[in-house]
């Protein structure tokens, strides 16, 4: 039976048939890599994801985790599971081997953890997490804060975390207050209280990895005034074993909607519980330079923003094919033209609404999917194409999509298990089945890692601008080659090519038409607006390239063939039913609508 | 303080400003009432709804009914609610006084029930479950089933159930194979298993009137054989008081995602465990003809379906109030234009994107608000109006606009809510705050009392083809009469007019375009999107008629001013933000799209 999770079959198309990802082997960083370890580490997830993280996902939505007072408790499968995770090595899987690493490609990399991201995203994120601290501590910590942290989280002894919230600053990083006191021996003391810190405390690993955001006292205001350091939950002995505990608290678990698995904790850092240096204070290692660490922390974070657009796509992904699987089998009702009620039932899947459901869940999951596999892509390209220019140019774009790709599958694949549920009827609003826990699951996307709004803000008000707009001139010029090498095309992707080109030139027009203003405020009201028609287009560009690498592969008999004409028809429905709905948001954006700028507050 | 579960003001301006339903108390029906009794109904429902039902609305949803293979247990606080709701009268408000109701007009009956519906949706389940019953069998029941059934429903003592649903008949109803065998008393004995079922079993009640959907063995098969039943869960002693149980027996309870505090069951009729009248078979009463069933349930269903809508509209409506009222105190960042990090924050709502957020939600919670007492008022009309052929016209007209009025608010109502989540951030994805919930429940509108697919074909396949088109003719004789009233006034209603004309000139055009064809296959394909694009403009032109009710109250200063500049700014909001959406749509239409048609199941 083919699995409910992902579908290979697409993973294979995606990776293979589309990003011919095997080329990547011709070039250094991967040259000891081959189409069979790829295909060997995506097995190895599916296995590992299928039989641990799977079985486990509802009991741990049921029973979420507790606190005593003193300890946190996760029902025993989480550990089992992460163990089983640890033995993979994937953690690892896209670093350096001077780290330890694979050095496997980050698109094969993002393909193997989506696995583990459909079968529990609860239980997946612990690892994530800590996969997102790892990589900023490599990128910006000294040779021996890598030894002593990243080393054991690689080991899958150690977890991490990411900590910047605060109860009055969640949004707004420049309102931080947590405070870090430096000491004569170069360590720091932490005062302050943390929120919203997802695997913030429990009880399986040997120690956990804060990555703190906080204000060394004398520096300057707002985010330029921020610094980052690395607090464990255990401080080290001289020995390297873990030994007092730091002065790192829980306060409380929050009381999520869904994700319930993860751990959401309120930590407060300093208020003396622990005094474990003999005064007051967590205990804290400043990481690269004192002010920089929003800059840091930025590097964590646009990789963990992929992450959640990734996370998304898997939720959504597992919802269609779980609805897809309901509706073959669950028989309901005749088709129009026959109402015979004496006739049998059929499938739901022969009625053409529920097709319409299927199809826009399949353009929603599929597309996503193709846009998150991209970046993984353009970080490879980042990281081994040949010359400056072209790691330069990867680097532009990948940074102008980050937005899109953390938004874009937060609402459409959470759109994606609305129709889930509503496939399955009234089963699909129970407990039962698993698609409403994925809706719930999927729910904190758009509010976690930067809200849907501040992602339109950072489109808008900087990706789009930096520059001197060098990254949306270069996605437009990007989009505008693939509509061309369509044109060329027969067929389909022929036909459907000047609706992609006109909705590029619209951006181009709009862009300008927004910013020519001078006026930030008129240019920005509408930026939610614009971040989802950029958003749409930029997946219909999605469904092209993907149609030009499916007509390259024929029309052959059998499921290959169906699979195709699969790929043929969702990309049909993308560009009738999903891109026309950009039209009215680029008039609106061009008309500089002023409606919720003028909106008082009184009025509402 | 202002209440976070429905506006006062918003009431009086649908009710007697735009409406102005006092003008009723001038037809006999009404005669004895007046705007006084109006207001003291509504003031009744805001004190009972925020004092019994709005408290307890988060402790029936943690702790949700519970089976012990005996009985149901539920949290004290539902029957306490139930019993302040009967002392209140108001479930006969609309009933006629020659059976003790109160015939208050269903507009005024239906704003207010809405504050039972945003105050707590699970426990006004019950009587909203019971109130359905109870006018099906006045309207279809005899005498002595009336005084036998009704008079204890409406004394609170009895809670009644739809029983229409089975495992294998859901949205399809001509599989119903409960069997109803006939007995030389005139009395039936019903066996066969139904699902969904709604306050199917509790202990908050004397006894349980179930409405049962059956067929009499020999009837013609599908929807054609189908007869309703009354099946008691207690049968009555020769005195009226309830005696021995009657053998419906609960499997189990369904455990959903929302709506938890309203038990759903699965039942039993006639498996045997109770024998009360001696041989198998759980006793049943006929109700009305043979085979007249679905018929009769269809007089419940459809007034069932536009309390869907307001119970959508009501969860829509306190969760925008809510994330108002978080908005206006939530301090976080600071304008675009002002970035000094030393200034305070804002609250949010200096933001435009949270103002967006907070208009989208009012347009749509007071659209649908509009919506559902426009058809409320509709009703009346049917009960009241001076002559045959304006009762006439209001009955189809309220029949067109009854799938409307179900699905508009169960899809965009829970949009709000889930922009309602947005504006609190990661405290709205927490059970701390009320609007997760809120989205959670909302999630069961969209498919009880008829799928949104269902009600998409009973628009575009029954309603709009129906008496040669009369109704849909009606609708646009009726919308373009307002539209040329927004035309000869001044300022904005002139200005949105044309917008609104030149979209019911669409509907008229792509429906004959639809039908045109004659094969209701493809006319059908798409008739979900026909539903929401009809349904967009509806509620559009629910905005122009509250325009023209807010032109003629002009421009006071104060409170007042606000209050009709913020319906100006939302029909403002509507017009540029939503009614474009329907421009794709109407292309897709007529472009007779075969995209989901023509998708095989083997593609997907």
């Amino acid at each position: 039976m083919s699995s409910t999770l992902l579908s290979r079959r697409d993973l294979r198309f995606l990776l293979h048939d589309w990003l011919d990802v095997t080329r990547l082997t011709e070039r250094p960083r991967y040259a000891e890599h081959s189409r069979e370890t790829f295909d060997d580490a995506l097995d190895l997830a599916e296995r590992v994801a299928t039989a641990h993280f799977a079985p486990h996902n509802r009991a741990a939505d049921l029973a979420e985790p507790t606190f005593d007072g003193r300890r946190v408790h996760t029902i025993p499968e989480v550990r089992a599971a992460l163990d089983a995770f640890a033995d993979t090595g994937l953690l690892a899987a896209a670093m350096d081997q001077r780290v330890g690493g694979m050095q496997l490609p980050q698109v094969v990399s993002a393909a193997c953890f989506a696995w583990f991201q459909a079968a529990n995203v609860g239980t997946s994120a612990y690892p994530f997490l800590t996969l997102g601290n790892a990589n900023l501590l490599l990128a910006h910590g000294s040779d021996e804060q890598i030894d002593t942290w990243v080393r054991p989280m690689l080991e899958g002894r150690f977890f991490g975390t990411m900590c910047l919230s605060e109860p009055q600053a969640g949004s707004s990083l420049a309102d931080v207050t947590t405070r870090a006191e430096p000491r004569d021996d170069g360590t720091y003391r932490l005062f302050g209280t943390k929120m919203w810190i997802s695997a913030g405390d429990h009880e399986l690993s040997e120690n956990i990895v804060h990555l703190v955001l906080a204000r060394i006292p004398g520096g300057p205001p707002g985010v330029k005034g921020i610094s980052l350091f690395i607090v464990p939950k255990v401080l080290l002995g001289p020995d390297g074993t873990p030994g007092a505990r730091n002065d790192v608290v829980l306060v409380g678990l929050n009381h999520k909607m869904g994700y319930r698995g993860t751990t959401n904790t309120l930590l407060n850092f300093g208020e003396g519980v622990h005094r474990p240096a003999g005064e007051p204070g967590a205990v804290g290692y400043l990481v690269g330079e004192a002010h920089q660490g929003l800059a840091q922390m930025f590097h964590m974070m646009n990789e963990a923003r992929i992450g959640v657009g990734a996370g998304a796509t898997a939720l959504g992904y597992t919802g269609y094919l779980k609805s897809l699987a309901y509706a073959r089998t669950r028989p309901q009702g005749r088709p129009v033209a026959d109402k015979d009620p004496t006739a049998p039932q059929v499938p739901i899947i022969a009625h053409p609404d529920v097709r319409r459901m299927l199809l826009a869940q399949k353009s929603y999951v599929e597309g996503a999917l193709a846009l998150v596999l991209y970046c993984g892509r353009l970080l490879d390209e980042e990281r081994s194409a040949p010359t400056e220019e072209d790691r330069r140019r990867a680097h532009l774009l990948l940074d102008l999509l980050t937005p899109i790709a953390k938004s874009w599958p937060s609402q459409w694949c959470l759109a994606a298990n609305d129709l889930a549920i509503q496939v399955h009827g009234g089963y699909g609003y129970t407990r039962d089945y698993d698609v409403e826990q994925h809706w719930r699951d999927n729910r904190l996307n758009p509010i976690h890692e930067g809200t849907h709004g501040i992602q339109a803000l950072d489109l808008l008000g900087r990706k789009v601008t930096m520059q001197g707009g060098a990254g949306l001139e270069l996605l437009l010029e990007t989009v505008r080659a693939t509509v061309n090498r369509a044109w060329k095309a027969d067929g389909l992707p022929a036909e459907l090519a000047g609706q992609l080109g006109a909705a590029v030139d619209r951006i181009a027009l709009v862009t300008r038409r927004l910013w020519g203003g001078g006026d930030p405020e008129v240019a920005l009201a509408n930026a939610s607006v614009y971040l989802e028609a950029v958003g749409h287009v930029v997946v219909a560009w999605m469904w092209l390239e993907q149609l030009l690498a499916v007509e390259a592969l024929g029309s052959p008999d059998g499921p290959e063939g169906d699979f195709l004409a699969g790929k043929r028809q969702a990309a049909r429905y993308f560009f009738r039913y999903e891109l026309p709905r950009t039209g009215p948001q680029f008039d609106l954006l061009e008309s500089l609508d002023r409606t919720t700028l003028d909106a008082r507050e009184s009025w509402l």
